[in-house]
């Protein structure tokens, strides 16, 4: 059988079976934002890690070196943020075509400086070798939190809120802005921005892990569609979405407006924002600039309330 | 310039001086096999990674899945026993071509698990993604060990005999055997298991960390000739190695004697054989297999005693 048709998540199950088995005492393991090994002294670690490979990810003459290195660093340290956890640090595997300018590795190891800097976690160590296709990027961060602290997708339990930490969309729109040359307006550039160098919400994510009603969490990379459908798999819980609810950018709205594009569907199914999705008991007040959106429900359905639409999220396969 | 010019140690230089900075205490980072990170209750995390890319590390056609699958998680957890840790868990990320077969996949995976329960360390996460070109894997692995007990490359010290816990070049001899077609026999074959299934030497890292007159401890990826140069720089100091000393078995010493090669050269420079290579005090006894090989002198140069030639290890670029 051909791996496409097993899918991406067909693909972790396939993984899982073959590769789980019974995990230590205090070890989360496959499944959630990062894996979650117990310390001797109160404290958990977290490690999480992502791979991204040139035609797959980024376009090496799209994206600007410097801020795939912004990227590459920020999206593993908002698996970090999802869990609640303090950044420690990080790992990095570079594959280089042997022709490649070191001035394009130059502008991408700054850019991941940024970010590390950004999230406090200094490069622990790595791997360099010759590839002999594309650029090849992996990296596998670690952080810390109290034990017990760190927040899982199944946490979420029938009334909780569901939440979110900032605008949705932005990111997908930014991309629909490079796809289809609709650049120049300072609102496509900031979506383009937001595209290129999401911003992983450390403080966010440490905050409400602090906030004892807080229940589930998870950083949205896929989009809400896909994202909300694991905390609800892993909590055997159903939701309610309110799509008026959904946080949108002035700027967002406005250059969907003049391109004809649709800002729910892109809020739901673009992926990338990087923004924390998390459920709450209602009455919570969480010291963070948030919004919500629907409501878990017992119902084991999803139900986009305010669309006659189903949305899917980004698959990788 | 070119990536070529810098060489791979001149790019981790490069990575170093972009990214290093001041460590946090009691932190490890850039430049041994693992690095080390504190924890609270007198233990420390151990991690390592490595980037496998098809057409640099393997050949689809040449290696069974199943061997690749068990060698990307050998070379990984042998830089845990490096260290003289235990391994507690890895991550796996694997960028596939889409029209790759499930039946390959499912082969790998049985290989990696094999290895990872051989060394007792479950997979705890990783990142699956499509590949526009090839294979591409990369595997992080978690350790620990006991505070202040993890050998580094910088721990040699002038009168340590030199030593390692097994034969040498039977990987590289195995890799000959394979791309000079002179496979058939019986020696040829165990060479060329040496070569695909290398045995990460987690027990004996394990008991050198417990042993006190053991000082500085590597693994051999890139060959002594290369490897003991790390030792030497990071230590501050020099080498005296007897070649007549190198264990070489007796399957190595009959094929390179029929096929003509020099045995003596694939010991030192070959690369791959992930036996441990350490320093310890005269007198030491350590409760392993071991051969010394040569003694670390003050003086800061590296003398093979018993050839006329220098010998050079494996380089990545």
């Amino acid at each position: 059988m051909d791996l496409k048709e097993l899918g991406e998540f067909g693909l972790i199950e396939r993984i899982k079976e073959a590769l789980g088995g019974p995990m230590p005492d205090g070890v989360l393991g496959i499944g959630d934002d990062c894996a979650v090994l117990p310390q001797a002294g109160g404290m958990e670690t977290l490690v999480s890690t992502d791979m991204l490979l040139e035609g797959t990810h980024f376009l090496r003459g799209d994206i600007p070196a410097r801020l795939l290195g912004w990227k590459s660093a920020a999206v593993n340290f908002s698996d970090i943020a999802a869990m609640g956890g303090r950044p420690v640090g990080s790992f990095l595997s570079l594959g280089l075509p042997a022709g490649l300018d070191s001035d394009w590795m130059d502008a991408f190891l700054a850019g991941y400086k940024e970010c590390s800097q950004y999230c406090g976690a200094p490069l622990l160590g790595g791997d360099t070798t010759t590839s002999q296709d594309g650029i090849a990027i992996n990296v596998t961060v670690v952080g810390q939190c109290q034990s017990g602290r760190s927040r899982q997708r199944s946490f979420a339990v029938p009334g909780d809120l569901i939440c979110v930490t900032g605008p949705l969309g932005d990111s997908a729109a930014g991309l629909q802005v490079i796809l289809q040359g609709a650049r120049g307006s300072e609102a496509a550039e900031a979506l383009v921005q937001r595209h290129y160098r999401p911003v992983p919400r450390i403080c966010e994510g440490q905050a409400l892990a602090a906030t004892p009603g807080v229940h589930a969490m998870m950083d949205i990379s896929d989009g809400v569609a896909s994202d909300l459908r694991h905390i609800l798999k892993a909590s055997d819980v159903g939701a309610v979405v309110r799509t008026e609810k959904l946080p949108l950018s002035a700027g967002m709205r406005q250059v969907c407006a003049r391109q004809g594009w649709d800002a729910t569907t892109l809020a739901l199914t673009g992926g990338e924002d990087y923004e924390l999705l998390f459920t709450m008991a209602p009455g919570t007040e969480p010291p963070v600039e948030y919004y919500a959106i629907g409501t878990v429900t017992e119902e084991k359905n999803l139900v986009w309330e305010g669309s006659s639409q189903d949305f899917i999220g980004f698959r990788h396969f």
